[in-house]
C-alpha cells in the first residue's frame, strides 16, 4: 500500500475557502496513493486559544493542552466535511483516536510511538485519513500538545511510523529560499536542501519547518517536501547528504532579530567564575548562544559578552541580578537591538574562506561585528540590528546566491 | 461517599467573569462532598460552530459533532484553570476519558452508559471532576453530541450513575416559574415541581430544561434542582409526585410560538383517507399534534385541521403536495402565525373544571380557539399568535397563580 503525508498548516487554511482549496490537492493525491493528511488550527485560532488561557495561568498545564487542541479538531472536521461533500472518502482521527502516544510534558510533549493499526485498518473503507497536527495523548490519558509548530513534527513521525513515500508540508511559499525573499527580492527557491543545513536554518531564524521535525525526519529518512498550497509546482525537497549532488559553498543566509546580547563587565580572571555565571543561567533554562571573552589590558579583569533569546532577557536579568550579589562580577549591560546573520552550506566542511569572504563583506559596508559563532556547516555573526537587511542582501551576493 | 452533580449553563458561563462566579459555587460544595460538575459551552460558541459546519454540511456527520464537542472541552478546561488557580483539586474529563458511551445517531445520540471507576478512582487525589456536557463516545469510538441542551441529560445521567445525592442545575433564572415572568410579570418561581409537570411545560415551551433531561430524571429517581448561578437561594426542585404535598389544579401557564396550523378542505368522508395524510406525514419525520377534524354540512367532505413544529412545514408541505396529485383532498393552507397555550398541573386528574375555566377566560377576552388538546395533566389550545401574551396572563390570573 503506497501512502502518502500532506501537511498543511494554518495559512493554507485560514479560512473555509482556503480548506476547499488545500481540499483539491489532497483529492488528486488520493486516486494514486492513500493518504494521511495532518492539519494545524486554521490561522489565529490557536493564537487566540492562547490568549485566553494566559489570562488564567501562564505556565504549563494540562487543562491548556486541552484547550488548545480544540483548533485541530475543528480544522480536521471541516476538511473531512468538504472531502466528503465531494465524494472523497475521508475520515478524521484525533490525537486519541490513532493514539499518537507522548510523553507528560504539558505544552512540549515528545512523541514516543505511533499506532498505525487502526489507521491501516480504516483503508479498507476510506482513501483518506485526516489527522489532527499538534497533540497526543500522555500515559495519563490526557490530551498533550507538542509546542508551536508541532503539526510539522507530527506529519513527520506519522510519515517515518506508516513508510509513507512522501512527505509534502504545504505552506505559504513555494519552499525554501536562499534568503527570505521580503528582504532579498532576488533570493532563489532552492531545490534540494539537506537535513543538516535545514535544521541550521530552522534554528537561525528561517521559520519554514520547526526544528524539531527536521531532526525527527533525518533520524528516520523521512524525505521532505516543502511546497505551496497555492501554487502547483516543486517545492523543496529536505534530503540526505548523499541525494544532494552538488554542494555549494553556501545554500542560504538566514538571520534572526529575536536576540539579545548581555555584557558583564568586571569579572576577576581566574578559574571557576565562567561556570559561576553561566551554571546558574542553565540551572533557570536559559539558552545562551554566542560567547565571547576578553581579557582586560591590566590582565585582571575580564569582559564577557554572550546572546540569549530576547524572551528570555528579563528572567536573565533576575539570575544575573542574584550573581552580582555574591560579587562574581562588577555592572552589566543589556541590548536588544541585535541582529544574528547566518551563511549556511554543506560546503563548508571541504571549502575554507567562508569566515573570511564574510568578514570582508561586512566590513566594506562598515557593519561591525559583535559576536562570532561557528559550526561544520554554517558561520553566525552577531550585528547591530539596524544593518540587517543591509548584511543579508550583501552576503547573499558575496555567496553568488542572486 | 457523598457526590453532587452540579451543572452550568451557557449563560452562567459566557465570560471568564461568569465562569469565575460559577466557580465559587463549585469552591463552596466541594468542601462538604465530591462533586461532578457539568458544563456547556460558552454561551454562543455551539451556535457560531454549527453556522460553520452548516456552510459545508446541514446533515447529521460523525465530523459534525467532532466539531460541536469543542465548545464543551474549551469551558472544561478554562472551569479547571480558575479553579486550580485558588487551589481546589479539580480535573477535567472529556466524554472518551470517562467514558460515556451512547448510540451512534450523530448529532442526537442516546447514552447508552456512564462508567463510574475513572472518576471514582480519581478522587483520591481530586475533589472535583469537571466533565463536557452535551457529548459521548460511540461504540465506534468516535464522539458524538446529545442534541441541543443535551448538557442536561449529561447531568442527569452520570447523577443516576453515581448515585449522587443532588442533581444541580445552574441557569440564568431562579428556577421553573408559573410562567414566563417576561409576560406575566408576577410569575412565581414554583418549590416544587413533578417530573410530569416539567415534562410537559418543556415540551409545551419553558426552555428551562431540556424534555430528555426529564424523562431520564423520573426513570432514575433523580432530584434536580433548577436554580440561579447568580443568586444564592434555592430554586424548583423537579420531584416524585409523592414529594409534592400539595397539588395545586393548574402549576403553570406556558406557551409556544414554534407551532404551525395546516388546514386541508374537501376530504371525502370515508375510512382510510386520515391514514392516507398522516401516514407519509409521519414517515417523512413530521410530528403533528393537535387534529381538528370538523365534518362539512353536506357529509360528503370533511376539513382537517392539524397542528406541527414551524421548523417541519416546509417538508410536510411538500409531503403534502405530493398527496394531494393523488386526490385524496382538494386543498390546503397554512398559517404559521399561531400560538399554543398550555395550563399544566397534576391537580387536573382529580379535579374537573379546569378547560370550562379556560375556555369562559378566553372567550371573555374574545380569543378564539382554533385547537385543544388534552392529556390528563395538561389543556393546551391553539389561538392567534397576537393574543399569546393576553391568553397567558388572563390564565395565569384565572387559575390563581398571581
Amino acid at each position: 500500500m503506497n501512502i502518502i503525508v500532506m501537511k498543511f498548516g494554518g495559512t493554507s487554511l485560514a479560512t473555509i475557502e482556503h480548506i476547499n482549496r488545500a481540499s483539491k490537492r489532497v483529492e488528486k493525491e488520493c486516486k494514486k496513493s492513500k493518504v494521511i493528511v495532518v492539519l494545524s488550527a486554521m490561522a489565529g485560532v490557536t493564537n487566540s486559544l492562547v490568549d485566553q488561557v494566559s489570562k488564567i495561568n501562564s505556565q504549563s498545564d494540562s487543562e491548556n493542552d486541552l484547550i488548545l487542541s480544540t483548533g485541530e479538531q475543528i480544522s480536521i472536521g471541516l476538511m473531512s466535511l468538504i472531502l466528503k461533500s465531494r465524494g472523497v472518502r475521508a475520515r478524521t482521527w484525533t490525537s486519541w483516536q490513532i493514539p499518537i502516544r507522548t510523553s507528560s510534558d504539558y505544552g512540549m510533549a515528545r512523541i514516543e510511538s505511533i499506532s498505525s493499526d487502526n489507521i491501516i485498518k480504516s483503508f479498507s473503507t476510506y482513501d483518506v485519513a485526516i489527522v489532527a497536527g499538534f497533540q497526543g495523548l500522555s500515559q495519563e490519558n490526557r490530551i498533550t500538545t507538542l509546542g508551536r509548530g508541532g503539526s510539522d513534527t507530527t506529519a513527520v513521525a506519522i510519515a517515518a511510523s506508516f513508510k509513507a513515500s512522501q512527505c509534502d508540508i504545504y505552506t505559504d511559499v513555494e519552499g525554501v529560499y536562499t534568503a527570505n525573499p521580503s528582504i532579498v527580492p532576488n533570493a532563489k527557491k532552492i531545490d534540494f536542501i539537506t537535513y543538516e543545513e535545514m535544521l541550521e536554518m530552522s534554528s537561525l531564524g528561517a521559520k519554514v519547518l520547526q526544528t524539531r521535525s527536521v531532526e525527527l525526519a533525518m533520524k528516520h529518512n523521512v524525505i521532505i517536501q516543502v511546497l505551496s498550497s497555492q501554487i502547483d509546482k516543486p517545492g523543496t525537497f529536505v534530503v540526505n547528504e548523499d541525494k544532494k549532488m552538488e554542494k555549494e559553498l553556501v545554500s542560504g543566509i538566514s538571520f534572526s532579530k529575536d536576540e539579545a546580547k548581555v555584557t558583564i563587565s568586571g569579572i576577576p580572571d581566574k578559574p571557576g567564575v565562567s561556570a559561576s555565571i553561566f551554571g546558574p543561567l542553565a540551572d533557570s533554562n536559559i539558552n545562551v548562544d554566542m560567547i565571547v571573552q576578553n581579557v582586560s589590558q591590566d590582565g585582571k579583569n575580564a569582559n564577557l559578552t554572550f546572546t540569549l533569546p530576547q524572551s528570555e532577557l528579563i528572567k536573565a536579568e533576575k539570575v544575573l541580578e542574584n550573581i552580582k550579589k555574591n560579587n562574581i562580577f562588577q555592572t552589566y549591560k543589556t541590548d536588544n537591538k541585535v541582529s544574528k546573520i547566518s551563511a549556511i552550506g554543506m560546503g563548508m566542511r571541504s571549502q575554507a574562506g567562508v569566515a573570511k569572504k564574510m568578514f570582508k563583506t561586512l566590513g566594506e559596508k562598515n557593519i561591525n561585528i559583535l559576536a562570532i559563532s561557528t559550526s561544520e556547516i554554517k558561520i553566525s555573526v552577531l550585528i547591530s540590528e539596524e544593518h540587517t537587511e543591509l548584511a543579508v542582501r550583501s552576503l547573499h551576493s558575496t555567496y553568488g546566491l542572486d
